[in-house]
């Protein structure tokens, strides 16, 4: 699934008629119920009998897996999520790798991957703090594992805005937002994303230089 | 106009009598209305007809644009921005460089650099999403343009503190602070504005070791 | 003092029966009150007379000082910091370098090393800012050294939540949350940790990186 | 021909079979004479009128390219470069990104993007002064474009070793070197270019705790 | 060994009457052969049946260990290595900590993990090619293992000078050296070491900038 | 004297018509005999009673001159600088922040800061190290204050080559690579310049990304 969402994003990506991409869900109850852990990949695979060998397929594995989310944070348009119902495990890493998060007001989030034993290794521990203004709520979640509300999203600063209804009121606000971006200036459009991404890992004063030389 | 402020800034950060810096605009309605796109200075100039020429004169023109609104977030004194009225485009650059920021319950900001088909290049993108606590809504902002109020802009963390009434009102509350400020040790204050500026770009085992050596 | 609670911590650290700490006052009115500045160590020994000497062994104390208190972020458990009372100057250093904060309604917080001509050294102008969701209030509080509550502590970011009620009633409410920690793997929650204290000092690349090596 | 190379590279980093790969040219007078100027791609498109478009494609050109190139320095095994004859431009692009350089005597090296018009943009002024130990004579060869051989090659630090004779000679050496390295475990071969790698780009301190989650 | 080794180097650092540090080998043959690989510690220990467990055992084992060699590179006085005889293996792992290395012309080194099945992970991969001149060459000797005498350890910059005969000439050379430093001021050879080790690990600018505070 | 070599400098590098600048002495024997110790400055001035202002005095005066030196590294064309007769010290710090150095047999080079109980401050200790290629002997030489000749110096890759006489001769030879500079396209050697610079200090994938975004 998640491959081949990497690859659909990549193509539109490379599609200059696309200006905006909406992410959401086609079921009503769940944006996504987390990954499916049965899918082990290369890990069950029993060509890898040797701990060496076996923790390298794991490693390519994550990093395969990692490289289809961040496609989301690094795709040319700018990519808004429309979350709605259950959000959980790796629907955090997937909304968190979207630039903009609009929340339908029945949402549950959690960052559940502590209640199967794991820590969260596809982007959510890296982007999710990164993302709100308060770390401390950051940390209890990603330790605990407690689900939160679409208003306690808001307030920590996960989500742009609780839309009130569900999947179909949400999805109709972010495609009215997603309108407003794609009336703008593409070049513009994918210059602010490409800058925002740029400045979120650099020094100040190296962002304003890439700035600099971007628009040059 | 902005070389300008630059100079008045530097002027007064080399003046040891000068504790505290407030900023603010001299008309009750605007802040600043943004940049005159009409002063392109080199990019207009006949001189420079080749492209790569003229691009070179571009970067020179950005980047002592830059400049001069990084220095008040680089000067000694701490510097208050005092917000009211439309403060659109480059007042959301000008206020980012500030370390404090307080907005009149009449302000109405803007990151509106979009609507004129040009990605913030002044230091909007750099700074404003690290100051605030609410990435997507920074994102959000700065690729539809749309306007928001002093409230929002409190609630999202961009001001400390929306102040009831206009320019007066929020001058005088900026005054007030910067009183507070200044009957503090001078030395306190500076290292305390430089220290933190340090932080912000840098791990925090770096800071850690930059303040120790700054202190002995 | 935090010369032994840095021992303390370390100790517990290694000790693999520990899952999480919970950091809290003996005594009801304070958390901790700051440092006492008589403590001040080589400085006033006399054997330092020379200017360069005396440099060179206070930067060997505040090293040690900031050390022992980055042992709370360093060490393997996750740690809580229940709040109450006054909590001023160095109490800030210290809940800045825990992993939550809980505070209790009757708190009352400061960083206060302005009033006493100092620039806060051992970790608040590092940690401090990138905890919470609005840069203004972070500076504005450390150069007006003014006090602040529980109520703004939350809607700034600096806790996860107010606790009705004093210390007795936070460390009880600090206590539940240790022990829904305590059930998880302490595998997923020691990694848990570590990777996000890993990703607040490195770009989302290098963090995703560095988990996909971590979890092989 | 740089994609092509660029997706055999990818083609045998990705088969467990292939320890080390040796890379040279079919003739003999030339490794390669540089890039031809006429292949500009996107940039003669017609489609591409407006000057933002025509950067954006020139962009994508360009990251297209480095990344074909930076698959030498990326893929899993270790890749050593059997230089010979010729190898002027592009080549110190690939020969950089590759991890050992052999040099015959008869090579004859040069940066000579700056003859015509261009500061080279697929690495070498990147990896080329990181892997030589004389900065001056690196700006002085980019600078200048000044062609050298492999005896100077040899003492600026940028080959190995110099090979008696041309391309028969170079390739046989690099083939002993190559078997060498495929007779150790492919586990250590591995991670040890993959540690050097991560070593280059992050501090002391950064690489080690990396290497110490590697080996976990 | 080496626990002991950090501690001793440790005491030296915090007696203020020690100003240089010579490390060398009670024997004449050898420097040191390189770490017995039957010490794994708690790799053996029965109580860590489980992997996850036994990994993280492993993960505390080699930051200890990189920990004990690193205080030669942090620790106050410069340490200069007098290398001799047979050093390999962990020999380049300690040299490479050292600031200034001297070579008996008897010397013989070579990064050998690699014949073990491992890559170098207490600091070769890390400080041997920032060190010397030539990445090529560190990269082959670290993928092959081939073992290089004092000559061509010169040429690559790996030590600073050759020392005709062998321990007990290396020694009396490096002693010489160490009065030299002895006789300049300790807080400016103190200092010309840690702002060295900063330069190394920072930017060009952040260098400077902690210089200022440093020396201020 | 470093104050207006700054200026000069900046003044030529804000001239399109100065496409190269080679640096040299006026008089035969002395590149630069290091820099006069009485020249305090703010230092000395009667008007700085208390320590911490007279610290901070001292740290703008340091910034200064580090900035004045910097501006060969920073300025827009390439310089070249010509080595000859003593260049001690301060000759070190500017030597090592121009883009070529080239020396006449009769220099005599030292970093003497050491003698007179300072950290060389102004540049020396951080960018000497990434020029050569062997940091053995850098930190000898920073901690010794040895003197080191011509040829030394191109051995260990502080110079680009060793010419044959005195002043006389080295600038000549200067001013003939300056020409074949000067005859390249100004676009391509001042992009070289400048990708150099952000290239030694930033990741080869961060310098990559900006050199596309350079080009574009």
């Amino acid at each position: 699934m998640w491959t081949e969402m990497g690859q659909i994003v990549t193509r539109a990506s490379n599609d200059p008629g696309v200006r905006v991409i909406v992410l959401s869900s086609t079921t009503d109850k769940t944006f996504t119920g987390g990954l499916d852990l049965t899918d082990g990949g290369a890990l069950s695979d029993p060509r890898y009998s040797d701990p060496a060998r076996k923790a390298f397929a794991l490693h390519e594995h994550v990093i395969d897996f990692q490289n289809a989310i961040s496609t989301l944070a690094n795709c040319r348009p700018p990519v808004i999520a429309a979350l709605h119902g259950a959000a959980l495990g790796l629907a955090i890493d997937i909304a968190s790798a979207c630039d903009i998060r609009l929340a339908a007001e029945n949402s549950s989030f959690g960052i559940v991957e502590i209640n199967v034993g794991l820590a969260a290794d596809i982007g959510t521990l890296q982007r999710f703090p990164k993302i709100v203004g308060n770390d401390s709520i950051a940390r209890e979640l990603a330790l605990t594992g407690r689900k939160f509300g679409a208003a306690e999203a808001k307030e920590m600063g996960f989500v742009s805005r609780v839309v009130k209804g569900g999947r179909g009121e949400v999805v109709a606000s972010a495609l009215e937002m997603a309108k407003l971006i794609a009336e703008k200036s593409p070049v513009a459009a994918v210059s602010t994303k490409h800058l925002m991404n740029h400045a979120r890992d650099h020094t100040v004063r190296d962002g304003l230089e890439y700035t600099a030389a971007w628009n040059m």
